[in-house]
């Protein structure tokens, strides 16, 4: 199963009015704190590779989840492999990885509004110091169709393809902080 | 917080009845299912610490959960720091772990029969491989009234204190196949 997804940087009170008309789904909002790690032995902006742990806060509780993703397989759309699995105790999990030598490499904070719209997860990003970004998802066992949904999609809602971001947010703050 | 524990090779027949006349309470059997792995810049067994994924199945469920174990700080009760937390998914864990470059080394599997008694857990262990083992534990922020509780506990259990063995299932199996 692969995440595919496409972002670009937007006015999200223009979004919001263009998912009303097309009466896509609230899906609600969460906070999220991810903290990357990098090891002695692999930086992983250099492999392309990703370990985070996510803390996630919505409406009524907050969830841990530990992700590694993999180097892009597939530049067009952002895809790459993905596993993630949701941990009861993150501040126990950040110091296992501590002990094993994983140290905190950069901290990434948004708040993500979602909503659902014709099997895709359509959302509303604020980044801190970065500003405003939508961005659109679906998971797919096949990349293509999946990738041209998500350009239609992007279309639908106002924005060219062409002005996709393939930079994580990640990515982003370190580049505006070097 | 410190894990404080005792273990001896002990017939569980005969533990059995002297625990029935000391009225501990009956705790529960489970089946427990450990792979301990290694990595490239640091054998745990070299190094005294131990970086384990554990899968628990009780009567109505599996757990799972992953454990780091720290080098003894006391090495009379085999005393160490550990950190531990469950997971939801405990195939994606061990697949992130082996995306980190961590590597299986070796698996322990064991039915633990579980009483309480007088603030200890006393645990008739049967260890594939090695046969059967008597093990008290507790936890406890000062270590050495602990220790000599686990003592006291071992001698009101028809054992000497001193046929303490301090080396871990882990360690006997790795013993045995060498």
């Amino acid at each position: 199963m692969y995440e595919v997804e496409m972002k670009v940087r937007a006015d999200h009170d223009r979004v919001r009015k263009r998912l009303a008309e097309l009466e896509a789904d609230a899906a609600g909002t969460v906070r999220q704190v991810d903290t990357y790690y990098d090891h002695p032995t692999r930086e992983f902006a250099d492999t392309d590779e990703a370990l985070r742990i996510r803390r996630e806060t919505g409406e009524h509780r907050t969830d841990t989840r530990i992700a590694y993703k993999g180097p892009l397989v597939e530049a067009k759309s952002k895809t790459r492999a993905e596993l993630e699995t949701a941990v009861d105790d993150g501040e126990t999990l950040a110091s296992i990885l501590e002990k094993l030598d994983f140290e905190a490499a950069a901290t990434v904070e948004k708040t993500r509004e979602r909503y659902r719209y014709d099997g895709y997860t359509v959302t509303l990003d604020t980044v801190t110091g970065l500003g405003e970004f939508l961005e659109v998802e679906t998971e797919a066992d096949v990349i293509e169709p999946a990738r041209e949904g998500a350009e239609e999609l992007l279309e639908r809602l106002g924005f060219n393809p062409d002005e996709q971001i393939r930079t994580s947010y990640l990515g982003l703050l370190l580049e505006a902080g070097s």
